[in-house]
């Protein structure tokens, strides 16, 4: 007798059912139990080292058999020491507090009536990567640290390295009592698959987190059925005020742009105030070339020391490259004109020594994270203290910069009476 | 020479961008100027009170000449005590403490970093609405306490009242120098208006949130491309413990169901377990047909005192009328089973004595409010305390429950230095 194979959206929607079953014992398990869970997922990697490196050797040899490049490669192979390395985040993840029940505000009404906001998982979450296939590991841990469920979707080039990390990780939910399908991996690398999450698995999944470049987040943002966290691009500002410290604003810039270029907290754009620019932005730029970086700027920048013309089309590139776009503004209002015209709200620091100026920008500039005297590669969730992220997000709504176990809660209000009734 | 009427799409279009300027310049608007435009509003609404009334005349006249019925014209009617009603409610949210600005949280990192999440103002709220043109004064209210600007599109019977409320709304902004944009009414009855606003106007939207029917809350909630606060129906179960004292459950149940029949707080199903039902529940069916209520049961409530036959359907319906489903249960785990099967993750009570079993069905039930010893009434943002709602939601993402200004808020991450850089 045959029997037909189950179709992909049969199955993808059973894993979604799954998730959301396994959510809702997750949310009232004892947080011990996840915490064990979390310990045992760092012992199970250490011990799967082999199987999981060996998984991951076939997925690098099929990349670069066809052809993918050097940063690609680098991006999915994993060694012993990035294995630890995962193991360690894990380990971070659980020995952070558990968000999950807790009260964070709570009041009295004139009734009586005794009223607490309290912490809650969010339900399930859908995670779509590319090739870093440490994603599912550093997700996982987070959505368990919280009480979610998730499943994963990564690119079918880290599809066996995925398969390899997931096996152990859900063995250790096993270990403790909780669901293993808390943690899934979506049944294909098939491309549907990624869209049958966009569509929530039939109400399943409560929010979408892509982590890769941006056209997946472009599609994500397009296609999503459901609540997306995610960040297009990170067109990052350092804006040096006229009452900067200079030797601040140097070491500041060059850490900003050149710490890594390829994160989305680097610094794009160099905003620097015309009165300080003729004795300061040569030093800046000296420093910056020093260390390897292409200066683009606007006329008045070029004026001061020799670089590159920046076009328009420059203020709105996030370069992720060793090249910064120079601009020489007015004051505070243009650079926060110029900031709120082409920049992505995600990061932005003001150096100052000027107080007044300095809490003037923080008010203003409407970004998920803003500094002074700071650089913008401080955006993430470890820098932050909060052991991890599981991406940064520069939409309005739940979270907002790094996404860490906390902001993976919702809220329920508990009320407790003794009888009473609305009048 | 002739010039073409603007197309809807690019009045809405303009209308978007307006509000999207006003919000920015409200969000940096001081909390007096707001404070103060909240209170002239209130005043302005007393002064333009016969234009009000006048309006809302014309809107009730033509609404009763195409056949409307007396419920949308109680729904649609103003009179003097209810525009009164509407003032000194705008006053409460005047009175009410600025949400933006506060410091939620704050920490220093080991490397001196000082960070604080701080709440901002979300940016433009679409508010779609029906018949009650209450929602025009009440809403734009709670978007300027929060320092939002908000849109708002009422159904084409209410037309004339909305512009009526509107018109002293934004008079009292520009007489606090605040952008009167900040509040618009929808340029055009046409039901292609909402389309564009589910489609966000360009990015203009933050937010929606419809206020109405349950065809309304389905379109927005199937058609939204941008994130929507709102709840589809509200199937709130009130679950009688065996250790429940009688009295208690008496007085409980009747308010639940039968002190207004019409709000999404009303109960619409009553679990009773069964080892205190033969006794408890035939005095709480007395109670509540002596209210006034039709009672349906399932076969074991039916043995007890007579009632309808309750059909599956029935566990799934939100009567909004006094009809009162009734089911006996073996205990909490079944009582909590129903719940999550049936319920639509609004709010739900417990009556028990037994301090054990109530947190256990607080902590387990997974709705926006849970309550113990009290009605499920109290669903609302005035009796929580919040000084009014914009809406209840049964989402999960950022707001949950009834919606106060301070849901009507995001954050930042203010991150304060000395010069430090990331290693």
């Amino acid at each position: 007798m045959l029997t037909a194979a189950p179709s992909l959206e049969s199955q993808m929607l059973q894993a979604g059912a799954r998730a959301r079953a396994a959510a809702s014992a997750l949310a009232q398990a004892p947080s011990d139990a996840r915490t064990a869970a979390l310990n045992g997922m760092a012992r199970n990697l250490r011990a799967a080292r082999d199987a999981i490196l060996a998984a991951n050797a076939d997925d690098v040899a099929r990349a670069k058999a066809i052809g993918r490049d050097a940063a690609f490669i680098d991006r999915l192979a994993l060694s012993p020491e990035r294995l630890e390395a995962i193991a360690a985040g894990v380990e971070t993840i659980a020995a952070l507090p558990d968000p999950v029940g807790v009260t964070t505000d709570d009041w009295t009404r004139p009734n009586g009536l005794r009223i607490a906001r309290v912490r809650t998982p969010l339900g399930v979450i859908g995670m779509i990567f590319e090739s870093r296939p440490n994603v599912a590991a550093d997700a996982s841990a987070l959505a368990i640290r919280s009480g979610n469920a998730i499943i994963l979707r990564g690119g079918s080039d880290s599809a066996e390295s995925v398969n390899a990390l997931s096996a152990p990780l859900r063995a250790a939910l096993r270990d403790a009592d909780l669901p293993e399908d808390a943690i899934q991996t979506a049944p294909s690398a098939d491309r549907d698959a990624v869209g049958m999450m966009l569509d929530g698995l039939g109400g399943a999944i409560d929010v979408i987190i892509p982590r890769g470049g941006k056209s997946l987040v472009e599609r994500v943002q397009r296609e999503a059925r459901v609540p997306v966290f995610a960040h297009l691009e990170g067109i990052c500002h350092t804006y040096v005020h006229e009452r900067a410290d200079a030797e601040k604003a140097i070491v500041i810039t060059v850490n900003a742009k050149m710490r890594r270029v390829s994160v989305c907290g680097a610094t794009e754009t160099l905003l620097v105030d015309q009165s300080i620019a003729p004795s300061l932005l040569p030093r800046v730029a000296d420093a910056l070339r020093e260390a390897g970086c292409v200066l683009r700027g606007d006329a008045q920048a070029r004026a001061i020391t020799p670089m590159q013309e920046a076009t328009e089309q420059d203020w709105r590139t996030e370069y992720l490259a060793p090249i910064l776009s120079v601009r020489v503004v007015a004051g505070i209002d243009e650079a926060i004109a110029h900031i709120a015209r082409y920049g992505s709200q995600h990061t932005e620091s003001i150096v100052t020594e000027d107080a007044a100026m300095a809490e003037a920008f923080l008010r203003r500039v409407d970004s998920a994270i803003v500094l002074h005297n700071a650089s913008t590669q401080f955006a993430d969730g470890g820098e932050f203290g909060f052991g991890g992220e599981i991406g940064i997000a520069t939409g309005r709504l739940h979270a907002r910069g790094p996404v860490g176990a906390e902001q993976l809660t919702t809220f329920k209000y508990v009320v407790r009476g003794d009888g009473q009734v609305r009048p």
